[in-house]
């Protein structure tokens, strides 16, 4: 039976056999013993091994080098350096699979350019072996966090015909060689992928009341920024006889849910976040789990940035979408805490938000947190039938195209709302990780669809 | 506050006021009081409540028709009737949307495909509420079953340029009118929808040991059968340091950890499969979850279906492909249990496939189920480099195409398993629903591509 070094290195007491196996980090030879740092990826942390001239399998010893496949089988002993609780006293060595001098991960200090066109072996740094761990830690406290909560998953499609207007542009879906006949196309019209589940989230909020999705959804712009990928995760949730008010409540407590649970369970993997990519990390993250957040209508958040006198790129009058310097003004500079702004100009956001009384807001709302600005937009929906026809019609959309939206205003119709979370986002909220290529498994960007 | 009507009919004790929200099921009137079924999508049962006449709201009651959004706050009272604990006498009456009479789920007795015609408003009527919240506590119980076992999740890509080689027909996505010229096309290459995380999952178990994947996957196949859809959700976990048998020992405990909890967790939603959908539902479910499992060779089985007299569609000899009704023969009247079928014809499977010793025969399994056959294909991968090569080489495939794949090899390789679970097809096993449209919230198929 072969032990996780993560359950090695957590374990009570010494144990006289144990087998380990993972990747060689590195090796030195003396004349009586190796010292082998072994690492299977089930933690940060390597598991230092000590392995005498001369033991069973000792012979392949020179082809233990970095990157090459071994097992270690052993007695786990205290560990007489520093740092570790534990290392092995092996008995016997396995050489599993050679890693020849061309092992592109030997040394350190590889650019993280480099690396992505690696990403096949990335996993196997101990920084990157870090990001994808807390990816699948943060995976799982999204659905704890819902799932608690008696939400419901959706699986909302990814292949679509409907576009959730204006939400960005959109890849094509086909099986044809000229794309353009589409009544011949595989699902005899034009289709595409999705840009967001929030249009079919809300006819499943309307009959199971508390529903989330996440799923990966897509952009086809040719952006090139650090934040922007052509394919991402999103979480949407959506609530039905729920408010403006409760749709903010639940994302702050969302937000905060999932830092703490960074904080708690992260198993050792912030610390090479806090030493090696961003120093303000752990103030961060504490900051946005202890304070509680900030409210601010729109009106207001521009009247606090017109009387800063700060000199913005963009300038700022009501009417106006916040750029990202509004934005982190206000959750960086003004509020010192995570901010959450309600109530845009009508003209600046989509059909599907519910128009308040004044006729030229709507509910929308957007979550600021400091070192990032937005990570969260969402809304309290139209439900007026009527309303919602007129605003399609501003919009210039065809109530045919969206017959199936409005039957859910039209047949036991209520109140909801609900948000988006970018998946990625957040992750990068969490790890400090500045290049969103970099939390992503196998990047996808403009020009870039690699393995 | 709103209390969700699974919270209230679990109460502990009669509450002096709550309210609900949902959407009237049926009401019927008398000349003292109405009574209504409410059901707010929490749960399957609705909570039944009294209204009075002349309580505040109550001037809208025939508005309050099946259909209608409406708000009830009362009295939480013991039930007189029988079936409920728990009933509501109203003391205030809430009309939120009301429900035109041409409300399509008046009455009861629609057949699945009007329903799947109105797939925004199905999730309304009981059997597909239920489908759909078991759909959500599944998929919550394939997290739980990994990250229980410190496996890691890892989203593997959707778009991808490379082909998992043989599994399916594949949809191009493009940013172009004419999709044949790929140089200038969004990722300057010919991009598709990713049949299986397979290769990618396998690059990241070979860094962090125990890794799975759970996401959507597509077939361009022209399939009108009840078990197909172009588009499905799959589970893949690949395991490092792991062979064959601990792949059949996974897969064994991963279908018996699902069916167990669907058994303990279903939250009275099984109780619709059983009366409406199969009668036999139960006690298949509590077989597969108490029974152990047989194994058996793809020799040994071949044998067996030669000895057993049965007039079979499909001719069986060594080498052939199994067919649906030879894996229900073996699994339903030979083992009468579920059966992991192992070591398969090199020539009846992929290029991945380890090679046995015999030359002939590669690492695949896959775990048969009474009453649906095969539910999990998978197999220990080919980790030697040069074999694999020479696989690659007999399958036409390029190891250009391949390199990084071909890399895993290289560096550091080792023994690695894994397999495939079509998430559909086990909500169909656990439901008993017998068209994969109708556990799919808006289904994908040939031609169809709605909502």
């Amino acid at each position: 039976m072969r032990t996780l070094i993560k359950h090695a290195l957590l374990s009570a007491h010494p144990q006289n056999s144990i087998t380990v196996k993972g990747w060689v980090r590195t090796r030195r030879d003396s004349k009586e013993f190796s010292f082998i740092e072994l690492n299977d990826g089930s933690c940060l942390a390597n598991l230092q091994c000590i392995a005498d001239v001369g033991i069973p399998g000792y012979q392949d010893i020179q082809k233990m080098s970095t990157g090459a496949a071994i097992g270690i089988t052993g007695k786990l002993i205290e560990s007489q350096g520093k740092g570790q609780t534990w290392e092995i006293q092996a008995t016997t060595l396995e050489l599993i699979g050679e890693a020849p001098s061309d092992f592109p991960l030997q040394k350190k200090g590889h650019t993280p350019e480099f690396l992505r066109s690696i990403s096949h072996l990335r996993p196997r740094a101990n920084l990157y072996g870090a990001v994808f761990r807390m990816r699948s830690r943060l995976a799982n406290a999204v659905h704890r966090f819902f799932q608690e909560r008696d939400f419901t998953l959706v699986h909302t499609p990814i292949i679509t015909s409907s576009d959730c207007e204006g939400a960005g542009e959109m890849f094509r879906v086909t099986t044809q060689e000229n794309a353009s006949k589409q009544d011949d196309d595989f699902f005899g019209k034009n289709t595409y992928l999705t840009v967001s589940g929030q249009l079919e989230g809300e006819a499943f909020a309307t009959a199971l009341s508390n529903i989330y999705t996440f799923g990966p959804t897509f952009r086809a712009e040719n952006s090139h920024t650090t934040r922007h990928a052509s394919e991402f995760w999103m979480i949407e949730p959506e609530m039905a006889f729920c408010d403006l008010e409760g749709d903010m409540n639940l994302a702050e407590e969302f937000v905060k849910y999932l830092v703490q649970d960074v904080l708690e369970n992260n198993e050792g993997d912030l610390d090479i976040f806090y030493k090696f990519v961003d120093k303000d990390l752990r103030q961060r993250l504490k900051f946005v789990a202890e304070r509680p957040f900030q409210r601010v209508s729109y009106t207001e958040a521009v009247e606090i940035l017109i009387a800063s006198g700060e000199q913005f790129e963009y300038p700022v009058e009501w009417g106006v979408n916040l750029q990202s310097e509004h934005e982190r003004y206000l959750t960086e500079k003004h509020f010192k805490c995570p901010t959450t702004v309600y109530n845009y100009p009508k003209s600046v956001k989509p059909f599907y938000m519910r128009t308040n009384d004044d006729g030229k807001t709507v509910t929308a709302m957007d979550l600021l947190v400091p070192g990032i600005g937005e990570i969260i937009g969402g809304a309290q929906r139209e439900e007026r039938l009527e309303v919602l026809e007129a605003n399609m019609k501003e919009h210039g959309l065809s109530k045919e195209d969206y017959w199936w939206y409005l039957d859910l205003r039209k047949y036991g119709s209520c109140p909801h709302a609900g948000f988006g979370l970018g998946f990625e986002r957040m992750l990068m909220f969490v790890t400090g990780m500045k290049n969103i290529r970099d939390v992503i498994p196998f990047a996808r960007t403009p020009g870039h669809c690699e393995f």
